[in-house]
């Protein structure tokens, strides 16, 4: 994961505060909110949408995450969440960092691994592959 | 809000950390997941489930809510979710309250309106009247 | 609930896929989250915030909390959340409704009582009635 | 991930419907609160709690976290979530899976890195390592 990748997409979000926890900060399972957030806003901006895909019966899930935290988020921090995407036979993966702002201190790095079912059966990933063309 | 009812149904359930907040107690929002599940285990209780429902195409919904914070929950804490039920034409009144344990403090007092849709359409709510028969 | 406030302050925000319940409707505790982080960005507006007051010892609570559920919102929907304020003693009374964007649908309705602690113990609002001086 | 590990506590829980999500299975992120909860339950059976722990200034936080997701549950799903724990120098490591009730499916694999503050500086992990000696 070392490698900054070139991103596709960039989202900026403000934590809200009831997603810190006791410890005074961001809650680890939060922070895959931000992450799914984030591929969803990016599927907008490719021309889709994740009710749009389920209108038709598409439905991408996730096979796997690995996700480092580097440097904690707390309350009324501000942040950009950055992806990359390439496709890996039926497999999208999706590169995803969170940063500070203002000061661009690395938050979470993830690769996040999506396949696509239509309809309950395992697709090879064409529904997604035309509208993330440009991106992959 | 005063009179203590009589209750239908009981759950005990433990705080989980991360439902607690940067103040350190239980986030106020998290009050109303554990109203719902409650609702759902009687529901279970009474011979149907919520599983069920969506499957015959009923969709209780929430109408209204009003609910008053007596005394917080923190880190582990442990409480019981007691639920009395009663029926207004189409609507269905839940009364919840919450007591934490072992003390026996109330930590939450609410009344639930739930209506039920059948298909999308509003119903006169046979079909909950009937689970819930031996309860109202 | 039915005469339209003098709104304080406003919000636009998307509801986030993961929000949406398997109702395909924003679950019903999450209106309280963008309830929270409304009253929490008005804060902030008015020139404190939700973390100055935590250095400072204050500790807003909630105490009461009246909605209605008018119109569910699905997934990807936008909104404005708008909330007015008024002061009844050592209680901030927040009025808070959400509307569906474009189209300014009522979505929710909700009455929200707030008091004021100070290290532990209730205040009579000085704290906050100063911060929100000019909203009164 | 593949070899099964010998597990040092185990915890049943049942899905809450609330976190189901509109694909009608429990969103991804919610498995990291079950991840969450089970390891504080264990340290309560260990003879610690978070509590205690936040009580003392010692703060346990994620470093790292893999998760492959094998089989969704869904709305009132039965579960069991184990764990198996080691040491690496200052890193503790969670070996954390949970598998449906009654039919043991696989639904989670997990990694989880874990490491110890104190009063905000990372320590060796004493403060863990003794805690959870018999269980290393």
């Amino acid at each position: 994961m070392s490698k900054i990748p070139e991103y596709a997409f960039e989202l900026t979000m403000r934590v809200r505060d009831y997603e810190v926890d006791s410890q005074g900060i961001v809650n680890n399972a939060v922070y895959l909110h931000y992450l799914e957030h984030t591929r969803h806003e990016f599927c907008r901006m490719a021309g889709t949408s994740f009710r749009d895909m389920q209108r038709r019966g598409i439905d991408p899930v996730l096979r796997k995450l690995d996700i480092e935290y580097l440097h904690p988020l707390g309350l009324g921090a501000d942040m950009v969440s950055k992806l990359a995407i390439r496709r890996e036979g039926a497999r999208f993966i999706f590169i995803q960092d969170i940063y500070s702002l203002p000061d661009m201190l690395p938050v979470v790095r993830a690769n996040v691994t999506v396949v696509c079912l239509e309809n309950g059966h395992l697709t090879r990933g064409e529904c997604l592959a035309e509208a993330f063309a440009k991106y992959l």
